[in-house]
C-alpha cells in the first residue's frame, strides 16, 4: 500500500507515557532502513525523561509542549524540526488547553529499548 | 541546534522540478542514518516521472497533488503517508490552485542519482 492516510492507521498506547499514543505509518517491514511513526499527546500529556538507544528525527505537526534534551528545555511548535541523538535523555510535556501535541519521529531499523531516567 | 523551526531553514530550486523547492531540515552531516527533507511545489509545479536509487519515506503536510508511482496515479493530501522503494518511477503533480504542495521526505544517507524515466 504505496499510500495510505495516517487517520486510517492503528493506534497504540505508549506505555512509558501519559495520555501518549503512538501509530507506525511506515514500518520496519516496508521501510528497509527506517520507520516513520506518529506521536499524539493529549493536552498535559507526555512522556517522563528517558533514553534510546537510536536516535530521532522529528517533525512537529500540531499542538506544542516542552521538551527537553539533556540540559536544555525547548518549547516546540508546529513546523519545529528536532533532532535528539542516540543515548541522550528526553522528555516531552505536551501544553495544557488547545490541541493535542503532534509529531513524526523516524528512527532507524534497529534494536532500541527505552530506558527511563532518575532524576 | 537540536531545535529549530522549518521555515528559518535555507530553500534551493530542485532542477527537475518545476516550481518545485527543498529544504533539508536534517542532514547527513548531522543524522547518522539518515536525513529529512521538505519539499514545498506551489499549484501547478511538480516533478516529472523519474527513478531514485533510493527509497522515500512521506507525510504530506498541506495542500494536494496527483502523484504517480509506478502504473498507479494517486491523489494525496494532508495526512497522507506515501512510501515509494528505491528504483521505482514516480512523478508529482501540484493541484491547481489552492495551496502549495508540501510533504517530508526522508531518505537513507546514500548516494543517490536521479533519473528521468521517457514515456
Amino acid at each position: 500500500m504505496p499510500v495510505r492516510h495516517a487517520d486510517s492507521l492503528p493506534t497504540e498506547d505508549v506505555a512509558a507515557g501519559t495520555a501518549t499514543k503512538r501509530q507506525v505509518l511506515i514500518g520496519p517491514d516496508e521501510g528497509p532502513n527506517f520507520a516513520m511513526r506518529r506521536f499524539i499527546m493529549e493536552p498535559g500529556g507526555g512522556m517522563p525523561m528517558h533514553t534510546n538507544e537510536v536516535e530521532h528525527e522529528q517533525y512537529v505537526l500540531r499542538g506544542s509542549a516542552r521538551v527537553r534534551i539533556g540540559d536544555d528545555m525547548h518549547h516546540v511548535k508546529a513546523g519545529d524540526v528536532v533532532f535528539i541523538p542516540g543515548g541522550v535523555p528526553h522528555s516531552y510535556d505536551a501544553d495544557e488547553g488547545g490541541e493535542p501535541f503532534e509529531f513524526l519521529c523516524v528512527v532507524p531499523n534497529r534494536p532500541d529499548q527505552i530506558r527511563l531516567v532518575d532524576r
